[in-house]
């Protein structure tokens, strides 16, 4: 298998380095290729502007368009196509980030916003005409698994925890963004607490990374509903039949027997 | 009053940069001030690092604690300084973007990462020893506001749309930051079918900003619940009796009558 692993901490001496060292160990272990993206080693430029499309900075950026102009003519700037190059030889793709804000850290948001261009990850057609994203599109085929630290102890983020329940936090980017784009999305891996990890508390978290690489094969992926198979009607609202009654992000879940 | 306007759109000459300009001569006409973070013109670093803190590169980064060393030693680098003077300053703040992958552009996700630091905006005490935060903390009294474009139509991101309900999808930024960071959190004020907005559909999104702005202090809060006056137990998990059986986002809003 090939593991395209994108790591967004800014130090490597840090529960953060020391998860992801043992991730791409592991990884080796079982066989599989990897790469990486360590987006401030690399310092990855987090910030759409003119010069990713190779457009006169005069010229009125209409970012959608300009972004699949710039795509399909390979003019996208190097770092971008670097990073396409890299996701087309991927299976899988990890993205571990700690949770600032509630979100990525702006430099892994950047990575999307500036990679995810138009054509390349949206924007596309399937043969019947309708729009390919939720489940299809470009990047289908290929799976994508966040880890996740978190300051915060889990019951915070439980279903009825203050911070918001995990996965509905994650929602824009499991389901907004990787499924949108046709990515399998499997369930994230988090770690709580992570200011105050012990040695056992970390070993454990180890040991929970490890296991989820060992079964990156076998792991149920997150059964999001897809857009084109009749689950959304032609405003792309769910049919009142599905989850009769119920609203909230969860009912972008098929329910489980 | 004072309004601090936070502008994250790459191109002035834009639906974002109409409306900018829209609602900042409102505010003028209504005899309000107003000061602007227009942060693409600014050239914004988005990027958390050692240089925000006047910190040794060879040092050991760790966040947090590095951030509230810095912002009470007056080490901040200058650029979060001043926005921090801009937030002190301002009775209201307004954050204006596109809808990027169902979150903030990166350059807005990184105003929020360097300057909503340890001791300014979190990790602070109320005198009973409780953290403040989720309705308590240094920026209690102020109100935030989000003015946010999205591509898609509104029905998608009506409460059984396939995109997610708009206010589920900004609850890391309304709940997770403002609220947490004890900002008052008005209703955000959203344009959809941003792409292709007709000459009737631009006047109706002006009028619509034009009559936010005018009723600023009028406008009800959202009424998300406090984390210290009760609703919660030590584990900051929602006590069974309120909401009482359901779950999901939206039990953290104080039911209306």
């Amino acid at each position: 298998m090939n593991v395209l692993w994108i790591y967004a901490h800014p130090e490597a001496r840090s529960l953060n380095g020391a998860l992801r060292d043992e991730g791409l160990r592991t990884l080796t272990g079982l066989g599989h290729r990897h790469r990486q993206s360590d987006l401030y080693a690399m310092g990855w430029n987090a910030v759409v502007d003119h010069a990713d499309f190779d457009q006169d900075p005069d010229t009125r950026l209409v970012v959608g368009a300009e972004s699949k102009r710039a795509y399909e003519s390979g003019g996208l700037s190097a770092d971008i196509r670097r990073e396409h190059e890299k996701i087309d030889w991927a299976d899988t793709i990890v993205f571990q980030f700690p949770l600032w804000w509630f979100g990525m850290p702006a430099i892994l948001k950047g990575w999307f916003d500036r990679v995810f261009v138009k054509g390349f990850a949206y924007g596309v057609r399937e043969p019947n005409g309708r729009t390919a994203r939720y489940g299809a599109g470009t990047l289908a085929g290929k799976r994508a698994m966040i880890i996740v630290t978190a300051g915060g102890g889990e019951s915070a983020f439980s279903p009825r925890g203050i911070n918001g329940d995990l996965d509905e936090l994650l929602f824009p980017i499991q389901h907004g963004t990787f499924w949108y784009a046709g990515l399998t999305v499997l369930p994230p891996l988090a770690v709580f607490g992570a200011d105050r990890l012990s040695e056992a508390d970390y070993e454990a978290a180890a040991e929970a990374l490890r296991e989820r690489l060992q079964t990156l094969d076998d792991t149920p992926a997150i059964a999001y509903r897809k857009q084109n198979t009749g689950d959304y009607d032609d405003d792309h609202v769910l049919l009142p039949d599905r989850a009769a009654g119920q609203r909230g992000l969860s009912v972008h879940r098929v329910p489980q027997a």
